[in-house]
């Protein structure tokens, strides 16, 4: 039976040389199998067989089938956002440690592997985030996030006021360290550590986790999905205020700019074993005690 | 133009002889509108025209277009579970006191009744959760929940060990003073204080949130509301564990019995003024402060 | 060199036969060096040597110059109370899983018990609480705790009001599951389950920890030790709380019943090994990671 | 009757020209009762009579036998942090809104200050925070806190870990935003906003509350008050780190530096009116609902 997948591309974690390892073996793998296999520059050096050229991470999605990160769920991240505007589909694995989105470890890599390309899998669709910032009616920066978007103080030592509206309607004005805006994916990262709820990744829905709020009563608010985000500052004197995605800086955001947030235009689309079990993860990382015998 | 709400049901607040005037304020409204009226036994002693004759709360909304409740959220609740089975729309009025269901003031009696009788309103769907209680593989028990549904410790001074599945699939088990499961409607009462997050009331999700976690990582987890959540405790020795709905207790509940919550068959439909703000309602019932001036 | 500990008191773990072989093992050491040993009935019947003779523990703390406790924190917690009255030391050894109070391992029972027996201790005091239920100027009830008093609803499903006064001081009046108070002690037990934080065991402190408050800036308060904490119920119509003292029930409290809550006459006190290190058992006990390599 | 307070210093708040009324009052009445009066600079600029000479706020304290602060909570710390080595109390009055610190209202003034000159008060000491930076072993910066100190990162997206030792004991490394270190004072500020609990003033402790911590059961901690706290990075690389005092910055502190926190050598002094009520300050700014009628 031919694999959907013929041209796969690999992604290995930045600069951590504690992925070859594991890298060679999935390339030896995919060598044996006779598939196709682009691999991202940095990785392609650590591979022992020196003829593979290496490619830009952005280029990878459209010219493969498939992409398979390697290394945490930092790394799966810079893929997804790499894969944002393609049909190509992902898939995780670890290094060993299971992460929420690299869920097939380096022991499980051929027997995982055999099944998946054979075309037994789970497909996921996860929704993913984009950022407009709006100067006198223009858009001056988009950027793409996976996780979340964090309006966040900077240089700044007190907190900030931050206006929010949801399709044009009024939410509220908060002082605060900040706000967060994560999807399903996001909720099991930074913004549970502020206080956030998990969601379920099929649920179509964002959470807005207001950073330190002043107000003991600003309490995460979950919404549909659907909704423009438009968030600005009420302060009127130049503070600097910070928009991250997925922890990367959107630089010289100003205090008269608005940042609108909405769903991307297309979601991305993970692969995993036909076990995956969401729960199961989530017991895991989060140390839930298992079942009792 | 003749108004689609002929036959108008009255359910006043329980035993508070404080809603009279307003109660009576309604009935006139209504008798010179020529509507045909009817209201609950307990508010019928309360009215000055003393022809009129009570009802079953519960024969209500089969009798009438319109159940207009005249209380607080609790009195609306009690409203909503009595229409649960049919499609008679739900209108709030509160005494004196803004509540996240009574939205119209006595003060804006008429006004605000002039245009939602002439058919101007906004009409909002709401998902109530059906309980039903499993003994020996029948069900024992059934009760309808319009807030939350809470499984919890009862006469017993220790926590109790809960074990969820969502699905049929094992989400986990926690060691606890119980577990809220909680849908939109009910997402800024209990839950809230309880750690819950704020659903908001367009979302399709429940809310599970656990009261007092011996595990600090047990963290409130929102889900699809197109599920069946399946609770049963782990422990073998008798305790005593209560499950309320909207605060209502189901009685007998033992240790062996299955706890199965789903949706109901049925959303409730509820009438807004047309200028009815969620957010605004948030602001105010919570204290946020308003938008600066 | 003679010990300080010639008679020693055993309280193991109520009902739990899988404290033998450490009970045997701690009575034959105790034995061999001449000790005088007194156990306590239940743990007597599970001893080799059927010519000990059991005594009831709260008999125990005055017959002996030392108590060990063998089982978990909350066997521990059974001795503690009973030895509030008397100044008999406290030791505590656990079954293979490290408690806050329970610090010496079945493993290293010999080697610790030599040192500690020879004098080489941290030695600590534990303040207690002492709760009296006040019925017409009368005390009705009077128990200890070593962990926290509990004031909480009861066989009543929606919240109750409780109203609090700190050295004859109104604190406030809040509508709540309940009210904890806790000791440095217990601050890492139920309290840090209902949000608490955790207070250093010299801290000569209590909390005030409400249980789920409706009003959200409800939150813990720590103050003083050396106070006296008066708490009643604000509602006038019957209602069913219960107050706990370690979880367990002062029975019928009712609801003009006022509960009066202040620091024991004397601490305990407790012996650690001579490198007993509190954050070392913080980090273990609550799974946070230990010190980067 | 003499007043023990002969010499009066008063300090405006900062830029605000809304102070002037309250404080040409307060001018007028203290020059009516025959004190010396010493003003801060800027606020000299608001007084009517043109004949007084403003001073430097540092000097203030060591000119005066009490410094009166007109203003918020803010303005009062300024006050306090300049008065930190010397013994001259402090007086706090608002501008029409309650504040922790300041608790005579300006319709007040008069009456409040009528007795408090003539010598009927409560006196209250709060503790201050000293930080020392330490840089190969030499002091390069100390700076004074009435609130809290706060380490937290900064220009630099992602989490920081940070190791806190206390009385040369390892209590953990977090990775988080950072670390609030707050006095009671400091408790119902920012410290409140990160999850902190609120410490009584009389509380001879502080509290170390993590910022959104990585690891969900690191926990607010209070310890007694005469420690030292020791706080590092773990990290190798250059972050950007920072560490404010009443949220202000403390210039260029860098990877290797080690943070240390202790007590300041003397407390601050502070009057309050004789009825003055720590409880009912904290259920008005705290929006708790009062004593029911």
């Amino acid at each position: 039976m031919p694999t959907p997948f013929q041209r796969i591309g690999i992604i290995g974690k930045c600069g951590d040389p504690g992925i070859a390892a594991t890298l060679n073996e999935l390339f030896r793998y995919l060598k044996t199998r006779g598939h196709d296999i682009v691999v991202d520059s940095r990785s392609a050096e650590l591979l022992e067989n020196a003829d593979i050229k290496g490619a830009y991470i952005e280029r990878l999605p459209e010219l493969c089938d498939l992409i398979i990160a390697v290394g945490g769920d930092g790394t799966f991240l810079a893929a997804a956002r790499a894969a944002a505007d393609f049909e190509t589909p992902l898939l995780g694995v670890n290094l060993g440690r299971l992460g929420f989105l690299v869920d097939i470890s380096p022991e499980q890599l051929s027997s995982r592997l055999d099944r998946i390309l054979a075309g037994e899998f789970k497909s996921e669709q996860r929704q993913l985030l984009s950022t407009h910032i709006i100067r006198d009616h223009e858009i001056i920066h988009q950027q793409t996030a996976v996780n979340e978007v964090v309006v966040h103080r900077w240089v700044t030592p007190s907190m900030i006021e931050i206006v929010t509206s949801i399709d044009g309607v009024y939410l509220n004005t908060q002082r605060s360290d900040g706000l967060i805006v994560a999807t399903p994916t996001g909720s099991t990262a930074y913004s549970l550590s502020a206080g956030g709820p998990i969601l379920h990744p099929a649920l179509n829905a964002l959470v807005l986790v207001p950073l330190n709020p002043h107000t003991l009563s600003n309490r995460p608010i979950v919404i549909n999905d659907n909704v423009v985000i438009e968030i600005r500052f009420s302060q009127t004197k130049q503070i600097n205020a910070l928009v991250t995605c997925d922890h990367m800086e959107i630089p010289d955001v100003r205090i008269n700019d608005k940042i609108v947030i909405k769903k991307s235009a297309k979601p991305i689309k993970i692969l995993h074993p036909a076990d995956h079990d969401f729960f199961h993860t989530l017991r895991s990382k989060l140390n839930w005690s298992g079942y009792p015998a």
